[in-house]
């Protein structure tokens, strides 16, 4: 693409298109447009997104109960009181710990292939295998009810469950809702097999080698087996190689623990309201992440859109007559013990939290908002639509929440969700991959000011 | 983001508004929703346009002219003829040659400061500097108007010009028009001033060490000076280090050079229409690149979505009313000869092209489609984006065309531009980092589905 000449009158051509809020919103007392206007140029000046999002990532992963997250939680304590927010302070939580380890090996073993090294990692939450490790035929399964056919044949092997993420889902975290339970609840159905371990697909599109954890459950009822997932690279090595030899054994040595509960905390920081403040608008995203990578995406990007939103906010001297508080919980990807506890805090008393937005899909272009509570409320945040359209937010649809926020949602609050492109999340997502490196200042900084003009329309004109 | 159980009740409640195609367009004769459908699954399951990017970036850059060029005329011929494409042929078009050559250096040399190496690169079609380099004051300028009204302080000096891209434009594109004449124009309003060399900021937003390439003019009225860009990291050093030390000198040295005209091809397949074989859909872009990186975005990714568009139509065994061809440009960057060409060929007498729908804006998320061409034909593609929208096409407005089909839009074709999302185009744009790392398999295929059925619907339904 070159020729700017042509370009600029095909420019100005689109920006007719781009800017309908300064013609349609005067309907408010406020003058919005000009107030998101002045928003969106402080962002894309000072991408200051990227900023806060750097200084997190820089402590490397941040596992709930592990000393990075409380180092995350201080640092996050301090932002707020530098920006100057209101009501800065810790609200505790008590979160399980795990720890990985610093053994994980995969083996295929075969005397017609040889032995080739496979990438894998401990899922979070998962037992060790035994120190000698696992060694054990594999039986390969696209299904839990694949899983049940095989019947005595699953015995004492290494369940390898191996159903790819469909890649013609448009939305990549549908793609994801469907291939989850592999991860989540694969461990219980290799014990009810008779199986001896669980070795799950990452939950990634496309072939890489690069393995992805995340959150796996166990039963009470039966035998809790070590669980780890391996790259996509290697499930498809594997599953090939099952094609030519189907007695080939599969070795396996993880060496992560569980240790005793720890205390930590949400972080809490606001803009008080001037008329209204014990009504709340809650801007909210988590502050742990996986221990792999940097959680730069999951979801310090979401903690960046945080931070960042209510210093613009504060930036435009208005004081909104509700209170926007912004809330980063700890442990959403362990207990989800953060969003419980703040929501049954006894702070929470005398306050009404009339609405609770989470961002926790990524740091990429935001392109829409998810909306719960019904059309009443739907149809009054779609109003504001132009105000959002001119940074790319192309929808309003109904369907919005988030892992920490739920619990809100129980007592009344309505929960909103900034939705980003989600092309690329999965890519990174609970892996090495995501890093700081993989976050776009823009993209970032744009979901950021997104969430400041819908944080405080909702400050001003309420629910 | 943890939690898949809440989240499939979450992305079921999306589906329902992402995907209104089947239920609306059953007004056609054919059953359109299944066709894209089809045609969808097929793209996203097997990325192929990522494939053919992948070959072609592994060339190398693809300066028009340069044999590189013509090895990807011969590799897109070739993948033409294996996909099964009719009328496969190459039209001539003679192009203008010039070469970076092996030396670019630039050093600011301060008493106070010291000397500092900064990272330039040679503009496309510049003159070079004399063997034994310039050295010279410099005069920092943001504006033409700025630089006139310097008057004789500029005369013997390198003018730096270092207006950046104004961050606080959404669409790049816009911030790009804006700030781009100075790379264009610059070394001819230096002349006019009686300056020694024109040194221009790249044409990128944020700071990085990379400096961006692209076309400059001179006039003949006025001498031609060497005119280079500077990264924008050395932008600001330069800006700082005048700040302390305006009397510092810069050295410059180039060594590029024009060679004589040569001919190249435009590369040129189709499938024949079934019903008006003349009447012409053509889905283009440019095969030529700068010298620097792998010209992925820019144009590979057009490439790619116009033959993988063109694979995925054939592999639905419907033979289009109309003709769907595929132009692949020659000489887009530098002279636009290839686009003139075609249009003035004798092979478009008795040739009907009524729509020329180009791509090359990168290969990033596609989001929209602009339209030329006035209010009804406008109506009638908007009309059919409830076919498009499942894909994440948010919109189709007025505006589009692109470079090299621009001079078939003087002769009555209607004019139509991809839109991928322009947040980090900039980034990669005619520098070292447009390479095949910098897309993303799955936003290039969304782009290549897009075109597929929006030139199908064309070739169906005319305009």
């Amino acid at each position: 693409m070159n020729r700017p000449h042509r370009l600029v009158l095909f420019f100005l051509l689109f920006q007719v298109a781009l800017l309908p809020a300064r013609a349609l919103v005067r309907i408010f007392d406020t003058d919005y447009p000009a107030l998101t206007e002045k928003i969106t140029r402080k962002g894309l000046t000072e991408n200051y997104a990227f900023s806060i999002l750097s200084k997190l990532t820089r402590l490397g992963p941040r596992l709930t109960g592990s000393p990075r997250a409380a180092a995350a939680v201080e640092l996050m304590r301090q932002e707020m009181i530098e920006l100057g927010l209101e009501n800065v302070h810790l609200e505790p939580t008590v979160v399980g710990r795990w720890v990985r380890g610093e053994v994980e090996e995969a083996r295929l073993v075969s005397s017609p292939l040889g032995t080739i090294s496979l990438s894998i990692c401990a899922l979070g939450g998962s037992v060790p295998t035994p120190e000698e490790g696992i060694s054990a035929k594999v039986a390969e399964v696209g299904s839990f009810e694949e899983l049940k056919a095989l019947g005595e044949k699953a015995r004492g092997k290494i369940i390898f469950f191996n159903r790819p993420m469909d890649p013609t889902c448009i939305d990549t975290f549908q793609a994801y809702g469907k291939a989850a339970e592999q991860r989540v609840l694969g461990a219980v159905e290799a014990a009810k097999a008779g199986g001896v371990a669980a070795l799950v697909r990452s939950l990634t599109l496309g072939e890489s080698d690069f393995p992805h954890t995340g959150l796996m459950k166990y039963s009470p009822e039966v035998a809790r087996l070590p669980s780890a997932a391996i790259s996509t690279q290697g499930a498809n090595i594997l599953s090939r190689s099952l094609k030519s030899d189907p007695d080939l054994f599969l070795y396996l040595k993880t060496s992560c623990a569980a240790l005793p509960p720890v205390t930590s905390y949400n972080v809490v920081g606001e803009i008080k309201g001037a008329e209204a403040p014990d009504e709340i608008i809650l801007l909210g995203a988590h502050l742990d992440s996986w221990d792999l990578g940097e959680g730069a995406h999951d979801d310090g990007a979401g903690c960046a859109h945080v931070i960042e939103a209510l210093r613009l906010l504060k930036s435009t001297d208005i004081r909104p007559k509700r209170t926007v508080r912004g809330v980063l919980f700890m442990d959403e990807e362990f207990g989800g013990t953060g969003g419980r506890d703040y929501a049954r805090s006894d702070r929470r008393r005398g306050e009404r939290n009339l609405v609770a937005l989470e961002s926790d899909r990524g740091g990429f272009l935001p392109v829409g908002f998810g909306v719960s509570g019904g059309d009443a409320v739907l149809e009054k945040v779609q109003r504001w639509h132009p105000l959002l359209q001119p940074l790319g937010i192309l929808w309003i649809r109904p369907g919005g929440g988030g892992v920490d926020i739920g619990p809100l949602g129980e007592s009344g609050t309505v929960l909103m969700g900034l939705v980003p492109d989600s092309q690329r999340y999965f890519d990174a997502h609970h892996c090495s991959q995501d890093v700081l490196a993989a976050v776009h200042p823009r993209e970032l900084e744009l979901g950021a000011i997104a969430t400041a003009i819908l944080g405080f329309l909702l400050a001003e004109e309420g629910i």
